[in-house]
């Protein structure tokens, strides 16, 4: 029997899962941020704490994150866009997904990269036309597995990335945000 | 007349709004990420080229972005976990565009906060109950602001930022988003 390890801890997460089955009020968590303007579109946001298991958490260290935008919309292009954190988060969750769910079926992986690209149609933000909405038009994710699987085998990993995705459901489903003033 | 100064060049957006009103395939952007897995759920994102105004396009910089789990996830918590990326692209996109409208409406901004907070049921995710959604139920944002304006008026500025936000539409709406294996 060979000993497959992608650094995931499965069993923990199958435990958690018997666990939460329980204990409903324990899988409630509230993920934060904080931020602030530092001038013209740029900001800053940091995260670090949160809340689940029913009490207070925190990330080992805080990080800080600069929004902005390029010079072609006439700023300093301190940071990347707000859009693109976007792009980022459904990345870094497929790939979670992909390692945990290989490891689950007993599958080696060997490298997973993805890029993943969005279409924005600008003239939404910028009020040229309001039939145009503000966010992408569609968002394509394309993922490169090196794994010991066949292709079918990688197919269903993907898939069942996706079907279990945060941020997939997040983007591809309405979400109620609330706006509010002090 | 007062000099109004929160650092927004509302003159080059004005601007762009009207070119782009004669040229729309100018205004067809493409962001991109690409991400590689580090191990265990821990990936990284870079961030440095897009596409815009109808050619190719970069940030300044490449900024790489790192996400994983918390140690309550039996992870190595090297990085914020990926559904907390997109708090961070809320709080930027709201914050730009309250920046934006009162650079256009001439209110001088002296702080502007904001707190995000994003009520997740983490049992979805984790596959203990198929009704519970993987992305969040719901989000809050509270903006704390100091300008030279009534309370209205500040409310004013929040709501139409929301109203213009790339990453509020992106939330609140249904995006379609394809993954593939390359």
């Amino acid at each position: 029997m060979t000993t497959v390890d992608n650094g995931v801890n499965v069993q923990a997460l199958l435990d958690a899962r018997e666990a939460l089955k329980a204990a409903p009020e324990a899988a409630q968590f509230t993920w934060r941020a904080a931020s602030k303007w530092e001038n013209g579109v740029h900001s800053t946001t940091s995260v670090q704490k949160f809340f689940g298991l029913g009490q207070e958490q925190q990330h080992r260290a805080e990080t800080v994150f600069s929004a902005d935008h390029p010079e072609v919309f006439a700023a300093e292009d301190q940071g990347i866009t707000p859009i693109e954190y976007l792009l980022v988060g459904l990345a870094g969750c497929l790939t979670a997904g992909v390692a945990s769910v290989a490891q689950n079926r007993g599958i080696q992986l060997r490298s997973v990269e993805a890029t993943v690209e969005g279409n924005h149609d600008i003239r939404g933000i910028l009020g040229v036309d309001s039939d145009v909405r503000n966010g992408y038009n569609d968002i394509k994710v394309t993922f490169t597995i090196d794994a010991d699987a066949s292709k079918e085998e990688i197919e269903a990993l993907v898939a069942q990335s996706q079907k279990r995705s945060a941020v997939y459901d997040a983007l591809t489903n309405p979400t109620d945000v609330t706006v509010e003033v002090a």
